[in-house]
C-alpha cells in the first residue's frame, strides 16, 4: 500500500495532494447513506468467518467473479429453490483467492487491498497459494473483541452511520442500540419503495405492512400518505434525518386526488399497469417532497438502475447479486413539476444520484446550480472509482460549485469496507483539488477549506446532521 | 492572478503553453456571437454603478447566489408584479461580496477575478469586509472617461462585436453607431426565434412586428418567408454576417407548401399545438438554410435549452434569470433533411452549438467531419469552463479536425467580461495544444498556427468576417 | 516520428510507458476484425499506385478532405452514374498532398505519418511541393517484391488476419490462399447483414444468394436459419472463429416461430416495414446467439451507425465514402432478452462495439462486469484515436476489469495502415497502464502482464484464436 496511491504522478500536484489529504485523513467518518444492517451493531456479535464477511454478501465482489465464469453457488450464494451451494467458508475463500486478480485496477480491488492490509494486517498478496494462511489470519482476528462490530465502529472513527430501512420497519435494532447505552450514532433512513411499486405482486402486502406499522388500515391513497407521514415522524424520532427513493425514472407530476384514488383502487384489485405505476410513483414523489418541505427530512433520489436484468439468475438467487444495469436517465423534464413546486422551499433538500454520467454536466449540475433545494449525491455505485469520482468532480463543480455537492456516501453493505471507501474518496478529492491549486485556479487556503468540506462538512450539512 | 493560471502543472506542458499563449494573448478580440446591447455603444453613457454593471443583469452571476439561497430581489432583480426589491446598489454589492466564495473554482469566478484585478485595479479579495472599498474603487473608475463603453471597446482591443437582434428590430442603435463616425465594428445578428414559436401566445404579435418592419402585411407562410428574406437583406446591409436560431430540438424536415400554409393558419387562429410548432420550426429552419445558401449569412443553431424551467420564478421575474436547464439533444437524425439538402452547398455555413456534451464525439464531430458546411460552435454556456472547453477540444478535434471548429464565442451580455472570457479561452486552447506538443502528436510550428486559428482566425473565417 | 509520441509528458509516467511499450511493440499482430479484401493476399499482385493504395479507397482519408470542400471526384472516386472523375493517380495524390494539413492531430494523420515514414521511408513532409517526389518514392517501392501483399503481411508480423464476408460468399480467395501453400492465416468472418434487412429492396436477392450458397431454396424463416447454420459451418471449416452483425439498434426479442414466418412472408412480398425489420433483426440476433452458443463462433455486434446519412452523396457515389454518422444507442434494455437467454452460456461470447461513448460506463462496462459471455470491443471507428482509446479504458476497465475487454481490432480496409494502427493502440494502452503504475494503483509486474493482454492475448482469447 503506497502512501501516495491515487495521487497524480506530477510532483507539483502530488505534493499539494499529499498535504491536503493529510489534513482530511483523520477526520471522523460521516456515512449518511448506506446499507449496513443495524442488527450488526445491535447484537455486536462477532463476524462468522472471512468468506461470510468479505465475499458472499457483497455484490460488488460477487459480480466480478461471476463475470469471469465463477458460479455463484461456489461462492456460498444459496439458490432460492433449495439447490446445493458451497457451505465451507474456507473453500469459498479459496475460490475468491484464486481469482483475486480480477480486482486489479478496480475500486473493489483498492478497497479489498486496504482492508486486508490495514484492518487485518495481511502482508502478502492474496493468491491460491496464500489463501489458507490469509484465511487463518483473518479468522483469528475476527474472534478477538477488538473485531466486534462496535469496536470496529469506534476504531473506524465513525461519527454517524445511516442505515436504509423499509417504511414499515419497526427499527427494533436501532431501538436496541439506543437502549444499550452505547454511544454510537446509528440512524435509520426512511425508504418506502415497496409502496411505490403498485404494479408489482408484493404491493398489497407492502401496503398492509405499512398500515400495520402505522396502526391503522390503509384504504385510500390519502390514507396511505397519512400513514407515510406518521412513519416519517416515527423514523425522525429514531434519529432519521433523511428519506431515500429508488426509481427507474425520476418522473414527477401533479396527480389529482381523484386520479390518485383510482390508481390506488387499481392497485388493490391487482390491475395496476406499468403506466399506472409511473403515475403513482410520480404522485408519491410529489407527496414525499411536500412532506419533506414540512418535516425537514432530506429527500434522496436514486434513479436509473434496471434491477435484476439477468432474469434466470434473479429467479435462481433473488435480488442484489450483481445483475442490476444502468439505463439512460432524464432529470430536466422529469423533475420539473417537483422542483417548480418545492425546489425553492427553505426547508427542502433534494439529493440527486445518477448512474448516467452524461447527466452530470448536462442536467444535474445546472439543476443544482439553480435550485436552492438541490444537491448532488456522490458518484454512485459503478462510479465511486478513481476515474469515476474524478469525472464527477470535473463535470459538476465548475457549474454547480463545490458547496452544492452532498459529500461522500459509501452506500455499502460491507461494514469493514467503510474506512477504505472513505479513504479512497478523500484521496481522489484532494488530488482533484491539488490539480486546481497547481493550475492556480484556487489557492492553497481555499483548497484546505474545500478538502474539509468534501471529506466531512458537506455530508453533515446536506443531511442535516449538524445537530 | 497568477500568470500561469489554468496551465498544466507539468513543466514540459506549461513551458509550451506559456509560449503559445504569449503568441495569442495580444491578438484582437473577434466576438461573433453575444448579447451585448448595442445601445451601450450607441449612447456611450457611463455605467451606472458596480452592481448594475456586474451583478443584477448577469444571469451567470445571479444563479450561483440564488442556488445558495440568496433571494433575487435582494440582488436588485425587479419582480414583474411590482413587488419590492433592493434598489440600493451598495447593498446589492455587499450581498454579492459576502457570498463571493460561491464562485471559487468556477469560470464565473475566474472571469470576475480577472475583471476586478485587471480592469478595475482591485488588489484585495472581495469579502463582506472589503465590500465598500471595492465598490468605491470601481464606482470611481466608472465615472471617468476611460471607462465609457467605447473607450473600453478600444482598450479591450475588440475588432468586431456581434449583437443578437430580433428579426423585426429596426437596428437604430447600430445605425446610430454608424452615423456617429466612431470606428468600432458593431454588427447585428438576425434572430427570428419569435416567429418560430407558433404555439406561443406572442406569435401573432411577432408576425405583426415582422410585417411592420418588412413593410407589408404577412398573410401566409410564403409571405412570412419573403418578409424574413427582406429583413435578412436589411440586416446584411447593416453589417450582419450571420443568423441565429434557438430551438429546443434541432428537428428539420421538408414540409410541403400546402402544409406550411395550414400550420400558418392554425397559428393565426391561435390553435397551433406543440406538435404543430415542431413541424413549423422544422420548416422554417429549412427555409433559413435555403436563404443562407443564397445570401451567404452564416446560420447558427443553438439547441437543447429548456427555458424557464422554474415556473414560479419565471412568473415572478421573467426570462433570463438563470432558470434554463439543458436536455439531451439529437442531431444526427434531426439534421439529416437539412444537411442532405444544403450540407454540401458552397456558400452555406452551419455552426452547431450544443448543451449536451455526449453529442460532441457521437454526433457533432462526425457531422463536421463529413459535411463541408458544418462547423462546431464553441462549448456553450455551462461548458465554457476550463474543463468544459478542454473536453470539447478533446472530443471534437481528433474526428473533425481543428479547422472545422468555429473559434471562440463569448455569448455574453456582460460587456466587461469579454476580455476575461477570451483570455480564459486562449489559455485553455494553448494548454490543450501544449499537451499535444509535449506528447509529440503535433510539432511546435503546427501548434503556433493552430493557436492563432483557435484564438482568432477561425472565428473570422467561420463567420465571414474576413472582409 | 518521435519515439515517445503519444506518451504523457510527465517523466514518471513516460518512463514506465516507454518500458511497457518496449515489451509489447514486437508482439505479433492479431487482427480479428477488419475489412481487408482477401483477394489481395490470394493474388498477391503489387499495389497499383500510391493514390489507389492510400487515398481513393479509404473513407477515413476521404471524409476529412470532403469536409474541407474537396470534391470526391477529384480524389478518384467514381460516380455511379458514369460521370467523370479524376483518373490520374499523380493528380489525385497531389490533391491529397496539398491538403495534408487536414490530418494534423487526428488519428488518420498519425497512421499516415507512420506509414510514410516507416513503410515507405519518406523523410520529408508531404506538401504540394514534395508531392511528386513522395509519389515517386512510394511508387518505386510498390514495384518491388518486398512490397507485395504477402511480403508485407510477413514484414508486418501478422499472426492472423480476419476478413469480413457476406453469408453467401463462396470464400474462393480464402480457399486460394489455403491451396497456395502460403502459411499466412487469413480467416473469414461470417456477416449475414444482408438477410437481416428485410425491408430493403435487396433482401430477396440476398435470401436467394444465401440459398444458392447453402444449396437449397429458402422458403421460410426456419429454412433461412437452417441455411445460416450451414453457412456458419462452412465458414468455420474455412477457419472462421467469429460472426459479425451490424445493426442500427441492438434490439433483441424472442419472436414466436409463427410470427417469424409472417415476417418472412411479408419480406417475400416486398411488404415488410421498418417496424417489421426491427422485429426480424431482433429474431435473427436471437437465432445467431443460439447458434453461437452451439457452434462456438464468437458473436460480434456493431450497433449505432446511421449509414449513408448524406442522401445525395450516397446516390452519387454509393456507400462507404464517409457519410455514416453515429446515433445514441441503448444496450441495457435491448440486449436483455438475448443476455437472459444466452449471457451465461459457457460456449457463448458476445463482443459489443459502440459509437456512443456515453454507454461505456453506463451500460457496456456494467454488462461486461456481470455476464460471463460479454466482452467489450475496442473503441470503434471515430473513437480509435489517442483520446478516444484513453476514454474507453478509463470508462470501462474499472467496472468491467481489463480481462473483459476484447483487445484491439483495427477494423480497416487499408492493409498498409495495420501496423500503424496497432502501434498507436499499444502506445495508448501502455501509457494508460503507466498512469496506473505512477499512481500506485497497480504495480509494475501487473502492468507488464496487462500490457501484453491488451496488445495480444485478449484478442486471441476473445476470438477463440488460441488454437
Amino acid at each position: 500500500m503506497h502512501p501516495d496511491r491515487c495521487f497524480d504522478a506530477d510532483p507539483g500536484v502530488r505534493r499539494v495532494a499529499r498535504e491536503l489529504y493529510e489534513g482530511t485523513r483523520a477526520l471522523p467518518i460521516v456515512s449518511p447513506h448506506g446499507h449496513v444492517d443495524a442488527r450488526l451493531l445491535a447484537t455486536n456479535e462477532p463476524f462468522a468467518n472471512p468468506a461470510a464477511l468479505l465475499v458472499t454478501p457483497d455484490h460488488y465482489v460477487l459480480r466480478m467473479l461471476y463475470a469471469r465464469g465463477v458460479p455463484l453457488e461456489s461462492l456460498g450464494v444459496a439458490p432460492r429453490d433449495g439447490g446445493s451451494f458451497e457451505r465451507d467458508p474456507r473453500r469459498i475463500w479459496r475460490r475468491f483467492a484464486e481469482r483475486y486478480d480480477v480486482y486489479r485496477g478496480t475500486p473493489t480491488g483498492l478497497w479489498l487491498d486496504q482492508e486486508l492490509f490495514e484492518l487485518f494486517g495481511v502482508r502478502e498478496r492474496l493468491t491460491a497459494e496464500s489463501s489458507d494462511r490469509v484465511y487463518d489470519a483473518i479468522a483469528e482476528r475476527l474472534g478477538s473483541p477488538e473485531f466486534r462490530p462496535r469496536a470496529l465502529y469506534e476504531r473506524f472513527n465513525i461519527e454517524v452511520l445511516a442505515t436504509t430501512d423499509a417504511a414499515s420497519d419497526f427499527l427494533e435494532h436501532h431501538e436496541a442500540i439506543r437502549r444499550s447505552g452505547w454511544h454510537g450514532r446509528v440512524i435509520p433512513t426512511f425508504r418506502p419503495d415497496a409502496v411505490f411499486r403498485i404494479s408489482s405482486r408484493g404491493w398489497r402486502d407492502a401496503v398492509g405492512a405499512l398500515g400495520a406499522s402505522a396502526g391503522h388500515a390503509i384504504e385510500s391513497a390519502e390514507q396511505l400518505v397519512i400513514a407515510l407521514a406518521a412513519r416519517r415522524a416515527f423514523f425522525k424520532s429514531m434519529g432519521a434525518t433523511a428519506t431515500d427513493h429508488g426509481v427507474m425514472e425520476p418522473y414527477t407530476e401533479t396527480v389529482s386526488a381523484g386520479e390518485a384514488e383510482q390508481l390506488f383502487e387499481r392497485g388493490c384489485r391487482g390491475e395496476a399497469t406499468v403506466a399506472d405505476q409511473r403515475r403513482w410513483e410520480a404522485h408519491l414523489l410529489m407527496m414525499m417532497a411536500r412532506l419533506s418541505a414540512d418535516d425537514g427530512l432530506v429527500m434522496q433520489l436514486h434513479a436509473g438502475a434496471l434491477r435484476d436484468h439477468d432474469t434466470p439468475l434473479f429467479e435462481r438467487f433473488g435480488p442484489d447479486i450483481g445483475g442490476d444495469i444502468p439505463i439512460a436517465t432524464e432529470y430536466t423534464r422529469n423533475l420539473r413539476p417537483l422542483l417548480s413546486a418545492f425546489g425553492s422551499e427553505a426547508r427542502f433538500t433534494l439529493i440527486l444520484f445518477t448512474l448516467d454520467e452524461s447527466t452530470y454536466s448536462r442536467e444535474l449540475a445546472p439543476l443544482a446550480g439553480h435550485y436552492p433545494a438541490v444537491r448532488l449525491g456522490a458518484p454512485w455505485w459503478f462510479h465511486d472509482s478513481v476515474e469515476g469520482m474524478t469525472r464527477f468532480l470535473d463535470r459538476t463543480a465548475e457549474t454547480a460549485g463545490v458547496h452544492k455537492l452532498a459529500g461522500f456516501t459509501d452506500d455499502t453493505r460491507a461494514f469493514c469496507s467503510i474506512p477504505a471507501r472513505h479513504d479512497l474518496s478523500r484521496r481522489v478529492q484532494t488530488n482533484w483539488l491539488a490539480r486546481l491549486v497547481a493550475r492556480h485556479i484556487i489557492d492553497a487556503a481555499d483548497a484546505r477549506e474545500l478538502a474539509r468540506l468534501l471529506a466531512y462538512d458537506l455530508a453533515k450539512r446536506s443531511y442535516n446532521l449538524e445537530t
